[in-house]
């Protein structure tokens, strides 16, 4: 891979693992001092068509870091309500000498077909149940800073995974450094074919099996709204599925839980761990910057 | 109080006169000159769960001047809307390193319940029917401007009490400082109790009555919306309550008028007084912003 | 016209031309090279009362490539939804020792009536079915990029000119400069009298007897909200008024086709021919920053 040259980042499934440890490097050099004005004088697009908090402020305080202007477009606040295609958005943003794209879109694939018309850097920042590439970049940024290495590490990811972009791109990734995955949840959420998303996958329908010994506990959001109309029983998932301290205990003492929040405490998991010592769910938020000023940095070859 | 240590600017009730002095004589320093860059590379989110134009513009126009980064967040337009805490939102801000967060919540308190879990401070920008301190602060800066000192003054402020942080936050402020406050509405705006909200508070449902003498008119928004299912009749409204020319010369020659906005001309006050000579209404705006910087300075501990 | 003098951009209709030239002069030198901070310190409000992507980032970039602070302000999303008039509002922003206000309302007429009572530079960044300047220098731009002069240019405007404010706009500024301008579409859309918008133009129904022999083909968008209740059939409309590979063919060979977007392709267009080697429309857009970058520079007397 050529330096200096710029680059999207729409998923974890096909990147070199060397890039991802190029990135996460990268964010090691930019965690914890400002950032140098690398992208002054340059223009980045935050285009949003769904709500955001966590991700759209970090990637807009990320790229300010680096000194580029933004702008930010709701797509539910602008023209693109007029029926204008993405592909038009897309080139109208980049008409207007944008350095790169920021993106999120309720449809799979939609940074790709971005990218495909884009000469210059598209960043998925989350479409549809496909990928989410930056958080599983921060999550592994995250747990690096607590183990030695991926290898060999056991991970539970626990709850909605049919419909999660974070597990996907989580699973990717830990898969590539030779991670043990245990995908956890009922049928309707983790369907058997989950297990083949990568090579050291394998999906469990027992948490107290999923979490025996594990060294990363990763909780998923119950998506309330993605399950209307299915038939998921609150009272059941919370029975069989709730992360309460009692089965905190099955993984590893030095076990840390991860979270990509918004959480809904009482749901998948009790503020008891989600406070508690081995939860590191704040220090995700925390090095979604430097990773994300990496991943800009990165992406538009300027480090 | 240390210098140079950061703390929260929640409400002006329990603050006390010093700091508010201090707040002020800060903010003169600040009027009329462009800020130097003290929050430079430091983050300030501005997080609005209601809708504001004033407010939130001139926060953000106060923190850009002191060269912060700012990122706005509107509550309908974020991932709170799928549920997530205050107190989770309020941590996973603080998690990208901000430097304070301003805040604007319909529930009153919410400002203090995120300032008790965050080791930043925590400004509040308006709580529910609670507190505005900044406008309060603004309100102050701006009739000393005028006057030689709030000791003494006798202040009438006329309109919805009841709902009104605005009101709530000036009288405890002016209180503070030694002026007469004249409450005046109708019982159904203007409560009994209202006198006992601070010394040297008293009710009159009589706007002759509140007028007469006064160095201060205060005039509130009558906000339609939260009268729904009340039964106020709004032509019996403007028959008692509303400040026109011959109302306004009951007040001393020299007396000013102020109003937190928005106006609603015809309602609350006729366009005559509201452009009137006596009128500093766009004067109080204007001090908006060094108040602002003032606060922001003055909380972050940098000035 | 006195330089360093400030000045509003209301509209075309009543500009010199030599100020017209002034503008795209400036814009030329702004053009590909980084703008110097000369508003650094100031503060630009834009007020958006109508969705629009592009018009207000390309503004925002535009402020902050001069170095200005800029507060994007969505009516929607306001305290203006409380019911403060237009005036109020602007008075608001003014106050806070705004530069300029970048104002795009959905009634006519709207930023004469805050210029006329502000003592700042009001921009109509587009005004119900009135005028869209910015978008005519922009237009005009584009096509001396093309063409050596504006004078005994055949221009056919193709669609939708009663609403359109960007027909409007374009009309006056071509006539100005001696352009022979068709307005071409059915009775509903092109009304006989739009044939009186300014000299040099003339209607037409038949898009063939548009096209033929010119130099420019303006299309714009068929906006399928402000035909609610109108019997306009769109199978009848494509028939007769698409712009298809066949039909721009009657135009010169070097003729440039422009497109205000957001374009629905399949509707007034094909794709092929907006994507098409005589199409300038992307090009329209990236002019839009360094026009805009000019006519803030001129209208605040900068440059």
């Amino acid at each position: 891979m050529a330096r200096k040259k710029w680059r999207s980042l729409l998923g974890i499934e096909h990147l070199q693992p060397e890039e991802i440890t190029q990135v996460l490097r990268l964010a090691r050099r930019f965690d914890g001092k400002p950032a140098r004005p690398l992208l002054r004088g340059r223009r980045i697009a935050l285009l949003f068509y769904e709500a955001s908090t966590r991700t759209r402020v970090s990637f807009e305080f990320a790229a300010k870091a680096l000194g580029a202007s933004t702008a930010v477009i709701h797509a539910t606040a602008s023209s693109i309500e007029k029926g204008e295609s993405l592909i038009d958005t897309g080139r109208t943003l980049r008409a207007m000498d944008l350095a790169a794209v920021v993106v999120r879109h309720p449809a799979s694939g939609s940074p790709h077909v971005l990218a495909r018309d884009l000469d210059i850097p598209v960043i998925n920042a989350g479409d549809g149940m496909h990928e989410h590439p930056s958080q599983a970049l921060l999550d592994a940024y995250t747990i690096l800073r607590h183990k030695r290495s991926l290898a060999g590490l056991k991970v539970a990811i626990v709850g909605d995974i049919y419909h999660s972009r974070v597990a996907r791109s989580a699973a990717f990734l830990l898969s590539k450094f030779g991670a043990h995955i245990t995908l956890c949840g009922p049928p309707e959420l983790v369907p058997d074919v989950a297990a083949t998303l990568a090579r050291g996958v394998r999906v469990s329908r027992y948490m107290e099996d999923a979490l025996r010994g594990v060294d990363v506990v990763m909780m998923l959001r119950v998506q309330k709204e993605r399950l209307a109309g299915r038939k998921l029983d609150f009272a059941d998932y919370i029975a069989n599925y709730q992360l309460t301290p009692e089965r905190l205990r099955l993984a590893r003492r030095d076990a840390i839980l991860l979270h990509p929040g918004p959480m809904v405490r009482g749901l998948e998991l009790t503020s008891e761990v989600a406070d508690g010592p081995q939860s590191v769910i704040t220090e995700q938020v925390h090095n979604g910057i430097p990773v994300r000023v990496a991943v800009l940095a990165h992406c538009l070859g300027v480090a």
